[in-house]
């Protein structure tokens, strides 16, 4: 990316292995992310351009002298974020806090370099060629949408019962219901005005749709739960208004987890929004690896499609137009084949 | 208080029952919070006055034809706040969000009116001549700071070897010390540069005291924590200052909680504060009335000994003194006694 609305495809040196730690992929599947939209909107215009991406799933090429657990040939799904998974931050679980981690960010290519090789990347139990393949989508959302989804609705304390909304119709979005769903939720309030999306949210589990944005939406959520909102909230945009919107529809008690990248650093935390009323706000980052090994079964035994947020594919060459595609939003989420 | 600086012992008309769900309660202990010093600090003058304080023990003189719970001359305690204890917020514990509640505000006088009686007050099982009397320091506690500073322990979900770093060494602080303490955190990190209060706090529980602030401080909380800071900070001031050091104390993954009322309403919560870490903001205001009810047989059994907070004790008459004394850092917490 060379500035907002300037994506070119260029060949740049092969990807090769730098430390004994390494991975070199070959990428099968990319995609584009709303988050990568945010350079789009925004980046000032450089002669440099950086390269773009952070989610995929590949073959194995090759491995450093020190990588113990992947051979050349396996199917592996890469979080967006890469670690060691042996340091206290990944024994707990909080992988994209690793100390010797870091974020993917050129992973619309055909091969990528992978650091920290047998940490970062979860085999799948199937051959490239295997019968699983049309699973493909489903298995990419295990690099981004789909953890990032469930890690909203897992930081919010989603269990069987809680009320939730979801703010967003984005793939992150909606896979944010499909998770909040998995784990039990009862009713979940997708605010969202695009039909199309809104519609896959009641497949994946959204029992109310509310169009309306702003205090208009507030009211409508505080009308669909009794008065009091509701007990978890997903903000799966990252711009202010829906952090608003969250304030406005948590319930008192309740909890906000945001996942979509923040476009602000200060935000209202003060008694009026959240001290008064005991909310509690939380999330980040959700490439945490465990998600990935507990989400995989799910995904291969078909018991969740989440590969469904793809409504258009592009090659590599077309990537450009995969960007413009989703930044009109005439596609929910763009497939990239190299 | 007739604006900031300007507190007035005044007689005003008793106190008496308004609606059959009220009680008319003699003070027996009430005192001085540091909440009650920001208006102290900053309330403009005014003609009219308002009247202060939310913190009491006392004696019931007069019950509402539908109160069932409690008698003339019950012992009782009082929360900051007043609730029914029976609405949906209520029976999830969180009676701060009563719908038919309230927050106490002219308790430092002879005698108040409790609204919702029955389920604001947590009658002590002693009468008020008996020989635990020495404990009503301790019981007072249960009005405010002791409870206050548990909520900020059991939102931060401190638990059997938690690393806490609690900022602030007024008597909400050195509580929160002591709840955590209690909680049974392993490493308790004391943030205050008031020696007698700091030494204080060392006994309620403080592994480490860190006298310096801003950066300076963290660099130090960060030294005594492997680098990473802890899994809980407990921040008990309000002002902004504090706020920036719980973001730099909190380890990645970790929990701020708030119970200092904040004097701002915005605050940094993007991707450098909380977001890239996955830093969760918790706490409120903490008058729930399951604490009053959980740490009650551990006062009265003299198992902790929160009363120790006060070090000055002030008649009604000499209240404008007892601000003063505060103010200026002469008294940790001042008790009154009409």
């Amino acid at each position: 990316m060379y500035g907002a609305g300037d994506v070119r495809v260029e060949d740049l040196p092969d990807p090769s292995l730098q430390a004994p730690t390494d991975a070199v992929v070959r990428v099968v599947r990319a995609c584009v992310c709303g988050s990568d939209l945010h350079p789009f909107h925004s980046m000032p215009a450089t002669d440099q351009g950086r390269p773009m991406g952070h989610e995929f799933v590949g073959v194995v090429e090759e491995v450093g002298s020190e990588v113990a657990t992947l051979n050349r040939g396996d199917l592996v799904i890469a979080p967006f974020a890469w670690f060691d998974n042996t340091c206290e931050f990944c024994r707990q679980g909080l992988t994209t806090s690793c100390l010797h981690g870091g974020f993917f960010s050129e992973t619309q290519a055909e091969a990528v370099r992978v650091p920290q090789a047998d940490g970062t990347l979860v085999k799948a139990p199937v051959g490239e060629d295997s019968a699983l393949l049309p699973s493909l989508p489903s298995l990419l959302t295990l690099s981004d949408v789909l953890i990032t989804g469930h890690h909203a609705a897992v930081t919010a304390g989603v269990h069987a019962g809680t009320s939730v909304t979801v703010i967003g119709d984005g793939a992150v979005g909606l896979l944010a219901v499909m998770a909040a769903k998995r784990l039990g939720a009862e009713q979940i309030v997708l605010m969202g005005r695009h039909r199309a999306r809104t519609d896959l949210g009641r497949e994946f589990g959204a029992t109310d749709v509310v169009a309306e944005r702003g205090e208009e939406g507030v009211a409508a959520v505080r009308e669909l739960t009794g008065g009091h909102g509701t007990h978890a909230v997903l903000e799966c945009v990252g711009h202010m208004p829906a952090y608003e919107q969250a304030v406005g529809t948590v319930r008192a008690g309740g909890v906000i987890s945001r996942v979509g990248v923040p476009q602000y650093e200060e935000a209202p935390v003060g008694f009026a929004s959240l001290f008064g009323r005991n909310i509690t706000l939380t999330g980040g980052p959700g490439a945490q690896r465990p998600y990935i090994e507990e989400l995989l079964p799910d995904v291969l035994e078909g018991r969740i499609e989440p590969g469904r947020v793809f409504d258009r594919t592009v090659s590599l060459d077309q990537t450009p137009e995969g960007y413009r595609a989703m930044d009109r939003r005439e596609a929910l989420k763009v497939l990239v084949t190299p």
